[in-house]
């Protein structure tokens, strides 16, 4: 079977109700009220080099240094969101505004190439001295991206330009030669930008230093103690205290566990198995299943919510998957989605999209509100009413991944090689796929998530053999499909997750699938504290979560669900535009009686509720109160 | 009714299986292995003055100055918890050793009378700059408790005299008059000891001088606030943000939630109480009222554990009460004894000795291991086998304060005023009481806690009238008692916890009372999220918990106790020195059967298991393991 590659975004059009809603929002509201906070935090100003001292506007953070030493990244990922959406609809006004940061960035530049504001405007002496902590590479990285996006939806290549001017600057600076540094980014980030540079550019130069920072990464000597000694500061004093934390504690390939901060991880899984894909890399993609198989046996929410601990914003131990102090960034359950959607090109197995798809309807798009202008930065599953989004964070960084995941939804849709189509998702798109046997025409249309019914019309430009290849999510059980009208037989042609229907396809021809929807119950490994004695309801690749503002009358904590009662699917037109809620007749442990007493010998008694259940990712849209997703059975 | 007052220590024969055995062991093992670790420590090489430098062992802590602040304390609490073990059986050794300290404490103390060795030793010209902080009268008030306790166990005064010519000096330092410091210690603790020096010495001034410090407290301007501009510090920038964590936000009499620091807070009701006692100061008593039923209705454990947060050693919001991350701080539960027994003395109600039983059992008692030489300084209610007893601590204060109340406990049994004797406790003891009627020596007889049948022979100098006042705990129910075998209506005659026997005695009376120990479940108010579902297990005023050494086959947190399950009492004599156990049949969440899945639809299973719980405050002598006192219920 030849290599699977995803269709880009720019070739699939939104046509279902539920993406476009959000892509509206994210061109319409996000877009351009991320770029007034970025104005309002000094970010944008922080690019008008030369500027001795853009006003310092936040206090420092435990790190040591000021949040500024990433801001271009902040900027590389508004660009990037905003070069997403363009890319369904044209807006001058916003394309002015990225213009103007071109051409900041354009008059900040060194003329050697180099090019972080925040070592130009204030330490220019010191660039390089600090990969560990000061993320110069991760925001070459963002803004790789942001270039990208921009020059698909636009034509427009002037920052890729200036970006790959610095990129020269960063290939002589390090490497293995005489004279180079030995150095690697301590947030990855670059490594997966210069690999999506090498496939939009073909520039091999890209993939290769690309190699080289993750080859090289938690080699010995060690290069961030090397590094220390030369700034005069004891490696041991590392603030984070073990290389774990930014996974340089060994080479990439001698890594079997999933460790430290969870952006991290997946950034550097990511290149990990574009890496794999890229050279036929047996190591690193060994690497990279046994990380994945790790962190799904034991390191992850039910919501796709990675990294329990603030601390670190990182993993801990096994197991450890607290649901109301649960860090669970936004920006980590994106990074997930990225590292899914390599790993299923590394191996068209329906596990990776089931994970990249529970990431994106669940903990990465509950990120952003429906107003698409507030935000969670961590996610905990639960929450007395005090965890409420926010207009802005101190650290952007979930900001911008919530915009432009939404905003790039469309590039995770379907792969083709050069003679099977696969789709990943479904929701209503349209595109154009490119066959060895000639183009063909696909549109797909369905309510999904709201309904596993879909109908995909598949029209060659003239009849033609090739493979059509549908995910059937695991969640999915007994699902139906016909060609033209004709049953076709679901679980003997399905493995791994994909329903191959290869054949003769002629224009016209049509197929149904039925992927069926009741509600579940989900329970969490015995092992997992947490969730004890709780559920988890889903239907879908949809976690649902129980909110006071559905279920009145006090903390939702108090709700008890019977391990027997009936879970009814209900429409729900009149919330938000139009979703699914889950019911059961459940009860409510009440305090009636207790007068003034802490302990008692009689249980509380418990009065009779209905519970309902919305889609965790509309949780707190709707003012405040208590949410849970781990409901108590009783 | 006369004014109720406790029988002493001194006064007071331990007879009883259950705590001889405790104050054996820490005459024997605590008291020595305890001035080995000052010794070991730096503590005691603290105190030998002139010494430009003592070596200091410890880092810097999160107050910004060093553990050594309050080591006169720990000194003054040894010498407390010896004077109490000495009163019980002399010991040339130990005595030899308080004399060494005594001598030490005689030629560092300064011409004017002042003796604190940390200042002398390091700071001498910094003296009462920072009360807020640095414990300097904190410390005189533990050196007093040890002073008075050593004198009534051996009669020797010395450190009293030491003692009361710093306390001279204090007195023209701190006061209302023109040219005194009108501050107080940061850390209540002299006030209550003040106190107990003029019960002692019948001393006025000593009352005075505790009046002025509790009554000047939270005043303003505020005293901290002074004493912070004068050091040239910004107030405001108090590390422990607010005067809540001091008990110094509000004068006293305005103070009606509990907040801030557990012990500081325990401490000052302490002094509080006594001030309503000796002053009746109505003022005082109301507060008192009002804080006991705000801890009473929302802020305390099960066990008796005060102050859920490690923040601030102390209170945070009405029923947080969680189990893994209570700090319940040993030193907590310890004052909250003292406060609960002045307030019994304000008002001979059983719900104070009800709580001082309660506290002592548990959360106090826990504190000291089995060997009398491991410590638990916070006290978790649930734990995967992490936390452990310590053999030392870095702030010391749990150790002594452990020693010191189980080396004292006699003198919690009795109380009496001129016409009644008041039983609070109950456990085997013998004693003599002077009434005006004359003496009566008193003789309760019982292997209580495991028993609550208990027999007390009243035998009087010669036949008189007086009220014999037994404690009918709150969680005993149909009690019985008889006198010399005939029936007393316990029903009738009981008010406020005590059941009172009014009738001419003689000797050879005997007076049976039998309060019934079942089993008992317990349920916490439905706020308190930690214990939803939960159940916890009690007997008379031991609460239980279960541990793996008991309940083999993995975490007892997997243990399901069926709501209807019976409780079962058994003897175990081969368990410590004979306990009562109780059992129950159960079963345990098994993750048979997952083959490394995290999330399934199927709920996991149980295995039937049999549950075994044993008191909680020998929790942690077997080994590691996991442990909880609310066990889920099915």
């Amino acid at each position: 079977m030849s290599q699977f590659q995803p269709v880009r975004f720019v070739d699939v059009q939104l046509e279902g109700q539920f993406w476009r809603e959000r892509l509206e929002t994210v061109l319409e509201r996000t877009i351009p009220s991320q770029h007034v906070q970025l104005g309002e935090h000094g970010i944008l100003e922080s690019l008008t080099l030369p500027n001795p001292s853009p006003p310092l506007r936040y206090p420092r953070n435990h790190h040591d240094f000021t949040v500024q030493v990433f801001w271009d990244s902040d900027v590389g990922k508004w660009i990037e969101a905003a070069g997403y959406a363009l890319s369904h609809r044209r807006d001058a006004a916003i394309e002015a505004k990225v213009e103007k940061i071109v051409d900041d960035l354009e008059k900040a530049q060194s003329p050697d190439g180099y090019l972080n504001c925040w070592y130009l405007g204030r330490e220019p002496e010191k660039r390089w001295t600090n990969l560990r902590d000061n993320h110069e590479l991760y925001n070459l990285g963002h803004l790789i991206e942001g270039g990208i996006a921009y020059f698909l939806a636009t034509g427009r290549r002037r920052l890729l330009d200036i970006l790959e001017r610095y990129i020269a600057h960063v290939r002589a600076i390090f490497g293995p030669g005489e004279g180079q540094k030995r150095g690697y980014c301590g947030h990855p980030e670059v490594e997966l930008a210069l690999i999506r540079l090498y496939h939009l550019t073909g520039k091999r130069e890209h993939l290769d230093l690309a190699a080289y920072f993750v080859n090289e990464r938690g080699r010995q000597p060690h290069y961030f103690d090397q590094e220390a000694i030369a700034r005069g500061e004891n490696p041991k004093s590392f603030w984070a205290k073990s290389y774990e934390y930014n996974q340089s504690h060994k080479p990439v390939r001698e890594q079997d566990k999933v460790v430290g901060h969870a952006v991290r991880a997946m950034y550097l899984y990511t290149a990990m198995a574009d890496l794999a894909v890229e050279l036929k890399d047996d190591g690193l993609r060994r690497a990279c299943e046994v990380l994945w198989d790790d962190v799904m046996a034991s390191k992850i929410c039910i919501t796709s919510g990675l990294g329990p601990a603030a601390a670190n914003e990182g993993f801990t131990a096994d197991y450890d998957l607290p649901n109301e102090s649960a860090y669970a960034e936004t920006c980590a359950s994106v990074a997930l989605i990225f590292w899914a959607q390599r790993m299923l090109h590394l191996d068209l197995d329906g596990k990776y999209a089931d994970m990249l798809e529970l990431a994106l309807f669940n903990n990465a798009l509950g990120g952003l509100a429906r107003d698409g202008e507030h935000y969670f930065y961590s996610n905990p599953l639960e929450d007395e009413g005090r965890h409420r989004r926010w207009v802005w964070h101190t650290c952007p960084c979930c900001t911008m991944n919530a915009s432009r995941l939404v905003a790039s939804v469309a590039g995770y849709f379907v792969s083709h090689s050069e003679d099977a189509i696969a789709f990943h998702l479904y929701g209503g798109i349209s595109t154009e796929v490119a066959l060895k046997s000639g183009k063909v025409r696909l549109k797909e249309i369905s309510t999904y998530p709201w309904s596993g019914d879909i109908l995909i019309e598949v029209a060659p430009e003239a009849p033609a053999e090739f493979a059509l290849k549908l995910r059937i999510p695991g969640w999915a059980r007994d699902a139906k499909a016909s060609v033209n009208g004709k049953a076709v037989d679901v679980k003997a042609n399905t493995k791994s997750g994909y329903l191959t229907i290869a054949r003769r396809w002629e224009k016209g021809d049509a197929v149904s699938l039925e992927l069926p929807m009741p509600a579940e119950r989900i329970y969490a490994h015995p092992a997992v504290r947490a969730d004890a004695d709780r559920v988890a309801l889903k239907r879908g690749p949809l976690v649902y979560c129980v909110e006071e503002a559905d279920n009145p009358g006090g903390p939702v904590q108090r709700l008890r669900l019977p391990r027997k009662a009936e879970l009814k699917v209900e429409q729900r037109k009149d919330l938000f535009d139009g979703i699914v809620s889950l019911t059961a007749d459940g009860s409510r442990v009440s305090d009636k009686g207790w007068d003034g007493e802490l302990y008692r010998s009689e249980p509380p008694g418990e009065e009779k509720a209905k519970i309902t259940a919305l889609p965790f990712y509309l949780r707190d849209n709707r003012g405040e109160g208590s949410m849970m997703v781990w409901v108590a059975e009783a």
